[in-house]
């Protein structure tokens, strides 16, 4: 039954059919909830021992002699940067344990950036008028809003199934001295759920950019975040721009927030020891020390990087339903239509779907109507401006899973309820 | 014995004799400090509670209906809001709870300004290139250090024992519209331990800045840190700002650094609606939430405001014997000699020490070497530069009443010799 063969009486009896589904859904009054990477509550209580991880009776020393209530350690604790070097495939000394978001540490990044130049010979990023990044699309909104906050051009690139299309962006790149940087989620990206290829990696790493203050936003947020048993693998970054002396392009990211407490996690950044003595710089100003009492209380909880991979395998559990649910549903009512497309993640925690040709936004429209609240039409786009306005980005973590095949049969119905009305 | 009126042979026999002193402490081999406002272990005891205050059986809900371990608020919970509002004086909407650190909620408010205009008709402070803020000298350290990282020329303005030269300040502010703000410790000043009498507050409120964007950052740090039983008042700025027209000059600072843990406490910030849209414009790219469950173990902790300043007490209880070691030792050693001045104040974490002219270095240098390390000469001055080369910090909450006994000690006797040596 391809939508796109369709003749116009067809078309309409589909209408039909399809608007009776639509009713019988809104007179259910339903309420869910698509939009946001948002771990559910049984997520969340899989950490529940970390409340209890540090009491009162425990040490509050950590293992490099701080006492953790007090202020100090700008870098954060060595039992920390040890776990998030392993994620971040780094050496500790290169990793600084912030608080408890990433996003607030890219923010930061790019921030000190804005005000302070990355070498003698370069200016602040204040100072370029027409400051560019470049932005895989599509990507994660809040990335974009980093970016756009602080007046960047930003610049579109196709993603495509191994990455970035790395002919337009070392085109970009190695002419335009104002381009400043691009966004990646290299593992598991946000929200198509693809893994950069070796391929992808190895050209980041041998990028010549024009600017020499060129550098990759490399958020790994979704580096132990695997939903099947088939987990992708990821080259790492530093040393593909390490073998072509390129060791400080590189500034990498990650937090708990999707492995204890979305919002009590913690963060932490690595980075070639150039961008750090910038960044650190800046960062003696800006605080004392993050919440040390907090990393040891998430040390002291997962023990290792071996017992975080363990916890992960809890995610994994919940998750995994979750995610077949979501490719089960547009298999099974999107199949042979000829009207979208979908992604079919190893892991992270979105799954981005292309619906018929300018249709994304009723979709959104029809689907919120009818009580499913996706992420808007357009937020994987810079500015909000999906050209195609096809990509509807699914977040499959906080409902249930019943809950969310019923708002899968919904978001299908709506998928093909937008598409016949475009089609006639 | 005013060392003013002694003859050289009469100060050669008393370099003599404190000389003998001196290398009688340095053979003892000890290691003090009193550098940083650092609370003592005991005092950080006072909270060990808070380790429990919220364990795997609570509720982790905030009276507001969040999950404090997921995303989201902005703003921070509402019992902290509310808290908070008591302590800073103001209406709970007006204030925004942060991660552990005022300090960094400082230098994220005038990191925002520098690329963001406060209004439409100003510019980003990036854009004035002879940028200028008021620093009342002896003031804290850090925050001229938030100010000199972001290239401000830094004003010293004399404080005086009811807080800065007002003729000054109101003359500065009104001529030039390259000041941008000044900065305050308003109540228990850093180091001075004074606070703002009424006058200055009133004054304050009045100002006719040249610059619209021009903003008085209001560091209560200390507004509930009394050490004796008869405390300072401290008007309030918001009303005496709102009274003149000028509800957007101040910006208010607090935290629970020196309340719970100094490293692992909540801070918080509040200013005019006009100020939060612009801050808020900037936070909701900056994070997705501040660390609510820290907040919501607080709120636990404390119950409430009466709470807290209950609470309080206990620092009292242990700070008051510090504060009165360091005044008797200092009235002991230095009555009398015409060599150094010093503050008795009623609360906060500082007495600020005011030595023979020219010899603030000298007696710091003294001290070290005597295993004794204080807060670096200069160091309450912008870019370290004390023009008289007189102000010492002294900060008496983390030794024991013992170790800062022995400490003063030796501070007066390196006050005298320093005293003599410039004398002879």
């Amino acid at each position: 039954m391809n939508y796109l063969n369709m003749s116009k009486p067809e078309l309409l009896k589909e209408r039909g059919a399809l608007l009776k589904e639509y009713e019988n859904y809104m007179s259910k009054g339903l309420s869910l909830n698509m939009a946001r990477g948002k771990p559910s509550p049984e997520q969340l209580d899989l950490s529940q021992k970390l409340f209890d991880s540090l009491s009162s009776e425990d040490s509050y020393m950590s293992c490099d002699g701080f006492d953790c209530r007090n202020y100090g350690g700008l870098e954060g604790i060595s039992e920390c940067r040890d776990i998030f070097s392993k994620i971040l495939e780094t050496e500790p000394e290169n990793v600084i344990v912030g608080g408890n978001s990433s996003l607030n540490m890219m923010f930061d990044t790019i921030s000190c950036f804005m005000t302070t130049p990355l070498y003698e010979d370069t200016v602040a990023w204040y100072e370029v008028k027409d400051r560019k990044f470049l932005c895989p699309v599509p990507g994660y909104d809040r990335h974009f809003g980093v970016t756009g906050y602080f007046g960047f051009e930003m610049i579109p690139v196709p993603m495509n199934e191994d990455g970035p299309d790395m002919d337009v962006v070392e085109k970009l790149v190695s002419e335009d001295s104002s381009i400043k940087g691009i966004w990646c989620v290299p593992k598991y990206s946000n929200p198509t759920g693809i893994t950069f290829s070796d391929e992808v990696v190895k050209r980041l790493g041998a990028l010549k950019p024009a600017a020499k203050d060129f550098r990759i936003m490399w958020d790994n947020a979704y580096a132990v975040h695997d939903v099947t048993d088939t987990p992708d693998k990821l080259l790492n970054i530093f040393d593909e721009c390490k073998k072509n002396g390129n060791e400080d392009l590189p500034i990498s990211f990650c937090s708990t927030s999707k492995i204890t407490f979305s919002g009590a996690g913690v963060a932490a950044m690595a980075s070639s020891d150039h961008n750090l003595k910038v960044l650190i710089k800046r960062l003696q100003y800006a605080t004392i020390g993050y919440d040390k009492i907090n990393m040891l209380r998430h040390a002291r909880f997962f023990k290792n990087y071996e017992g975080l991979l363990k916890h992960m395998d809890k995610h994994k559990e919940l998750l995994a339903p979750k995610f077949s649910t979501v490719i089960k549903k547009l298999s099974e009512n999107l199949d042979g239509l000829n009207i979208a497309e979908w992604t079919n993640p190893n892991g992270g925690y979105f799954v981005s779907v292309n619906v018929y040709k300018n249709t994304a936004d009723r979709v959104v429209e029809l689907c919120k109507e009818a009580g499913v609240v996706l992420t808007g039409a357009g937020a994987t786009f810079p500015n909000g401006d999906d050209p195609e306005n096809r990509n509807i980005r699914i977040a499959p973590s906080f409902p249930s899973v019943d809950e969310l095949a019923c708002a899968m049969d919904i978001f299908c119905v709506c998928v093909k309820l937008a598409a016949v009305e475009a089609l006639i």
